[in-house]
């Protein structure tokens, strides 16, 4: 896809989830999350604009993207972009299709989002399943749009290498019947005190609400992250916990 | 102060730090963190803007405050909020000035925050400081300003709670030549398997550059999170980093 008046109005059409579902497209800018997207080598890309700079500076990795790539003008770029600043270099590209038959969950601990609003929450989350080496990360239906451009920028790159599946929980214990339902509630044991913790999935709750109550009743495990003494906070950030939960979770 | 034009001018100017500074004021907004500053009573209150549903449905807080507080329409509530949805409630407050000499650091751990630049993340490192119980937040002259409207909004009530004092490192260490400083570094130690751990300063870095030099020529103890087997992500927010390390480091 080289620039024209209309492609740039697609591109910039991408921002909102009704033409990202549309078009399976979605958008990434900057130079990081583009960087890891050329070198990954997992997605199909539709378009890459580039400034003549960047073109002069990655010479290598664009020579792999000879049909894809154009250079593009400052103006140009501005008209493609969302960012207050516009970038150096914006990558058009088809949403990872994650296939559920082809995780390998066993032994191996995973997440599941119910119902994370913010985009930042789940580009951290997304973050900290990379860290940690988890095997997926399951949503909600409701859950934030995996390719909103806050979350894609704030995964650092996270979104490229952790499967992401928006599948009901009930679905993956149907297809995992000895899997173990784990999620933080004030009356749960003590996460660093635990006697032994099998691999499982991590429920993380709305920032709001919380764990719903239809997902309440699937859980087999309650454990909390204790306060301090004379703490004040009445909760926690929800990719703070999920932080503090997969680090501790990961030393069983 | 009651509504006028000039007084929303005022009030709006404070979403700029220069104005911040300037008046040594800062603004509130929205139903959560208002209803703390009510019921905290810790700050000097300038002003406090009401709906008549949120009169309405808190006349007991309200009454504490009957010459500071003043009923708007939701035009000139407009006129003063910065959110695109404008609030029920909204209060203009004197910065809260934390001195040195009240703390009392013995036997507890504190933060000292080396250039955090994104309001989000410092908001959400308050609730945890808040939540783990810690005694104070340190800040680098160059840490984002306390008093950003995101960070206000994003502390929870933290804000009101913990002691935050922008105070050079080197001063905490002469004020308390005694007290360990800690940081994470990737050739640190684990932080889940160290033999034992007292109180004392845990530094965390700036989102892109980490910890700076000068910092670090003053850390006393290097601490690391394990990252899982097959981990692909370079590093972790900077919050939830600060999160996990707080977590674990209470458990000694």
């Amino acid at each position: 896809m080289k620039f024209s008046k209309n492609n740039a109005k697609f591109v910039r059409s991408l921002q909102l989830k009704k033409y990202r579902d549309k078009f399976n497209n979605f958008v990434a800018e900057g130079d990081k999350i583009c960087k890891e997207i050329l070198t990954n080598r997992q997605l199909k890309l539709k378009a890459c604009f580039v400034s003549t700079a960047w073109q002069a500076a990655h010479p290598d990795l664009l020579s792999l993207y000879k049909d894809i790539y154009s250079v593009v003008s400052p103006t140009q770029m501005k008209q493609l972009s969302a960012l207050r600043t516009p970038p150096e270099v914006l990558i058009v590209a088809e949403q990872q299709d994650w296939s559920f038959s082809a995780l390998n969950l066993d032994s191996k601990w995973s997440l599941y989002l119910d119902g994370i609003q913010d985009p930042g929450n789940l580009g951290t989350i997304l973050r900290i399943a990379d860290w940690f080496g988890w095997a997926a990360v399951f949503c909600s239906a409701d859950t934030t749009d995996l390719y909103n451009p806050k979350v894609v920028q704030s995964t650092m790159g996270a979104i490229l290498r952790v499967p992401v599946l928006k599948v009901p929980l009930e679905e993956v214990k149907t297809r995992h019947n000895e899997i173990s339902i784990y999620a933080a509630a004030m009356d749960g044991e003590n996460v660093f005190r635990l006697s032994e913790a099998h691999p499982g999935i991590l429920v993380i709750g709305n920032e709001g609400q919380g764990i719903r109550s239809e997902t309440r009743a699937q859980i087999d495990r309650k454990i909390h992250i204790p306060k301090g003494p004379s703490a004040g906070a009445e909760s926690l950030n929800a990719a703070v916990a999920c932080g503090i939960l997969c680090a501790t979770l990961n030393q069983y």
